[in-house]
């Protein structure tokens, strides 16, 4: 997707002036350092800024008219910062998510240790800069990865679900066409996503801070948590998988969500947990991206399939997605 | 593990005082809350304290002459944390470790969310305390577990290593036997831990600020911070899954390492790693922790084989390991 053009070409710089890539000196064994060195975390910095968007991001970002907020602290959600002087807990609806990026290891087959930074630095702030646009908070970098809330206390739930299944379909198409047609030109075996999303109503979530001193973080203590987490263990490579009550709050899109079992065609993956003395079954589902995002009024596709960002030069544009909207609906319930 | 007796009694505590255990009203839908409060957060921030030790603990941490440092700040190892002003990055040798406990999930068929919380963070509590006796920097919560860094600057690499192993066989002993009969009185499900550590040297490890402004954390890229996270999810229940290089720092307790492939039968589990064109091949080993626990100076046996703080009292019974050691010498290659 061209709004990432900025992120894809540093990683393709840095991979193309790995010292080992280069071939510059015999590696004999892992880690031996060559002195000529490869592209540097500082310079990373200087062509990446953490704190700015780049160019093609932030052009979608004021497309979509959303501001991102850089001052996030994590582990501080800003509704439930207070909690960290309290002794107090706090019961508020969260959508949980966890963004896995699995794959990265693979890396360090091929690069320098500082190269493999500079990739997956490139990548995370990726991630970061798309989901503050989205409106989500991230609480927590995880190595490459990352968990994040979406909603708050001004945010409606289906608010919130929305931007974070808008949040993680863009993600997703970014790693599994710009990154991996990046990385299949290096001959490196593709890194991917796997996500989970689940939504806690208020009576689920209870908030609190964990930990100690400054040891601590102000985190959700919720079964749809946990769920999340162990949901995106259940995605297969570039999928999302989100919980029963984030398609209870998609009513407009329910097509989008088919329960894992179908896919897996194992009748014990339809439900992610079960109490069975309280009937309690809760569905978790794949969820398809691809048609979602092509539905997007921010998204338009080109002939070849490709999606790029709608704006106003796009517009003008005939292809956009009203006119595959029949196709999408006649394709397989999982794209991933 | 006496250590561990105010952390252990206050779960029962809250197990006890659960409104859904307590039966005191009818429980239709998972959530439901009762107007009955069970055993409070704030009622656990009072009898445990963040940020003061256990008795039993306490005197522990006399006993080893280790005073905790409570000032930690997650994500700013205090030797790196300058990196946090600067573009740079330096070299240093780390030894990383995944802690992860499993199956707290379950807590919520039986418990308020409250409860989970408080059981959670008491166990979290336990683990941070007994971290900081032995050392080590407590770089990441993730959820119920831990991303740990033992050594840094003015450490050796070999004591950094002791100090892991020792922390991480103290705290899967609680797990596996204190938490573990908790459990099973309360009929549930135990809980157990799952840990992966590895060393990388100067030259694997490259510290760098991650993630973007205020959403960051000083952190390490190196191949085998990567690996000790992959090994955690190959360790057993209760089990510790360590690299080469930590067997390689440990040569008096070589004898306690074994090849995950002897465990597994299966040749394909003993190199966690592999870059055939370097020739390169990284074993992962089993680490017989409870043989090691055994052998430290502060731990004494008694005749049941439970395992005590060797204090000043159990310095004066007869039993204590040097006793044990040919028993333990004889016993199958992994314990947990």
């Amino acid at each position: 997707m061209d709004i990432y053009t900025d992120y894809v070409s540093t990683i393709r710089t840095a991979m193309k002036a790995d010292p080992y890539t280069r071939g510059i000196n015999e590696i004999n064994r892992l880690g031996e350092r060559s002195l000529e060195k490869g592209f540097s975390f500082e310079e990373l910095n200087a062509r990446i800024p953490k704190d700015r968007l780049q160019p093609g991001l932030k052009l979608f970002s004021e497309e979509l008219g959303l501001i991102p907020n850089f001052d996030q602290r994590p582990g501080q959600h800003p509704d439930f910062a207070y909690l960290k002087h309290t002794n107090e807990v706090e019961n508020h609806y969260i959508v949980s998510m966890f963004v896995d990026i699995k794959g990265s290891t693979n890396l360090f087959r091929r690069y320098t240790p500082e190269t493999v930074l500079v990739i997956t630095n490139t990548l995370q702030r990726a991630a970061i800069h798309t989901c503050l646009i989205f409106g989500g908070f991230v609480h927590r970098l995880q190595g490459d990865g990352l968990f994040v809330y979406f909603g708050g206390r001004n945010v409606s739930v289906q608010e919130a679900v929305k931007r974070a299944l808008q949040f993680s379909s863009v993600f997703t198409y970014f790693v599994k066409n710009d990154i991996k047609a990046l990385f299949e030109q290096q001959g490196i075996e593709a890194i991917f996503t796997r996500i989970g999303i689940d939504l806690g109503y208020d009576e689920h979530v209870v908030w609190a801070l964990a930990g100690i001193g400054e040891i601590s973080e102000v985190t959700t203590c919720s079964l749809h948590t946990s769920l999340a987490s162990k949901m995106q263990s259940h995605a297969p490579s570039n999928g999302i998988v989100a919980g029963h009550h984030v398609f209870q709050e998609s009513p407009e899109i329910a097509e989008m969500f088919a329960p894992v079992s179908r896919r897996t065609n194992d009748e014990k993956h339809r439900y992610i947990y079960q109490i069975p003395e309280r009937k309690f079954n809760y569905t978790q589902y794949d969820f398809e991206w691809l048609v979602f995002l092509k539905r997007q009024s921010f998204i338009a596709t080109d002939f070849s399939g490709n999606l790029h960002l709608k704006g106003k030069r796009a517009q003008s544009q005939p292809k956009v997605l009203a006119n595959l909207a029949p196709v999408a609906s006649q394709s397989k319930p999982y794209f991933g």
